[in-house]
């Protein structure tokens, strides 16, 4: 039973965990490329696949598109990997850090990436204005955020190699887009902070499935709007 | 094996929605109000439950703190909903429209708290600037999105009573806090424009495990800065 994989083309999509996930199950699949239009938003015919029109989207073998990357990797996870390659080592500890990534640093990363945009986009002289106002919900805000948020997943990571523990799961797939997202847009140091994550991210980058994913997909620089 | 529930005391506390869970599943729990401090933040004793120190944990009843309401949830429905009073009518689904309150509403309504706090907070004259650049979010990006994922929801409600389907589910738990800010904070007017996620609220309102969990909590007004 085959997936479906629509994803656009765009460097910015956060399709490569999923393209990771489905080669690290060796499950068959074709991915479908779609061209993102200038606002950097996913384009029109998206949304005939699902109406919300936002990649990640998966098709599975009978025709159902899941979107919500986490529901994505939880069927994918129950669906075909009946070895086990990626089961919970603690099912709750894999839930939480699972439910982190998205409900906890996805805002936090909104809202960073939102002044980072804007200080990248925003016409001079307004853009002292704007770099004021991030350097104000930095201080107020986002950066004692990060610093707790990082401190912690550090430790849950701990002597493991991975966040699942001793093998890769379902957390370290979607923690991986959050953190990349800091690392590449150099909002943390990880060599320098998180020494930990960072070894972690270099286990992924190292890992046969991840490379096939990017091949497979279109870019994975998280860098647009710079 | 009853359960402690850490809660600050606040008014804008996401524990609602986990006060109305242990309600409706009949569990036994003891709520521990904490005190936020002047920033907002939950208090440094809270720390000493659990290292983010964040409203709301679940302490089980083996000692152990969950966070993330996603997880403390789904800990929940597994551990003492034998039952099945909420179990998915379509695990998919279920998993969908969970992730999809935190990890595609949270980050949307982060941007806009940020901006709703700081057009409140900003003294005059810059809070024209704030409002300004409020403006342009809200065009450029809050107001679409807003609108697509309503209406994304509006239809996935349906003809159903709830968005579980015939009877409540996790997910239904879970939307109840995004879209109660958006409605008390008046970002959104569901009544004219969702009229089936207006009734789904009322509907969760006339329940009598909602208003316990709110006379065992301590206020639920979502319009703190204001």
């Amino acid at each position: 039973m085959p997936a479906s994989f629509p994803t656009d083309s765009s460097q910015n999509s956060q399709s490569q965990r999923i393209l990771w996930l489905l080669e690290e199950l060796g499950i068959e699949y074709k991915v479908s490329h779609y061209a993102r239009d200038k606002g950097h938003r996913a384009p029109p015919e998206m949304k005939e696949v699902q109406e919300l029109g936002k990649s990640p989207i998966l098709v599975t073998g009978d025709g159902r598109a899941i979107t919500e990357s986490t529901t994505i990797a939880t069927y994918l996870i129950k669906t075909y990997d009946t070895g086990g390659k990626l089961a919970s080592e603690d099912w709750v500890k894999d839930d939480m850090l699972t439910s982190f990534a998205g409900a906890t640093l996805g805002p936090l990363a909104a809202v960073e990436l939102l002044f980072d945009l804007a200080s990248n986009q925003t016409p001079w002289p307004a853009v002292y204005i704007m770099r004021g106002i991030w350097k104000v919900v930095k201080k107020q805000f986002s950066e004692a955020e990060f610093k707790k948020d990082l401190a912690y997943l550090e430790g849950e990571l701990g002597e493991n190699e991975w966040f699942n523990g001793k093998n890769l799961g379902k957390c370290d797939i979607i923690l991986s887009y959050p953190i990349d997202m800091m690392a590449q847009r150099k909002w943390v140091d990880f060599e320098s902070e998180y020494p930990r994550i960072a070894a972690w991210r270099k286990r992924i980058e190292e890992r046969d499935a991840w490379k096939r994913g990017l091949e497979k997909g279109n870019g994975y620089s998280l860098l647009f709007g710079s």
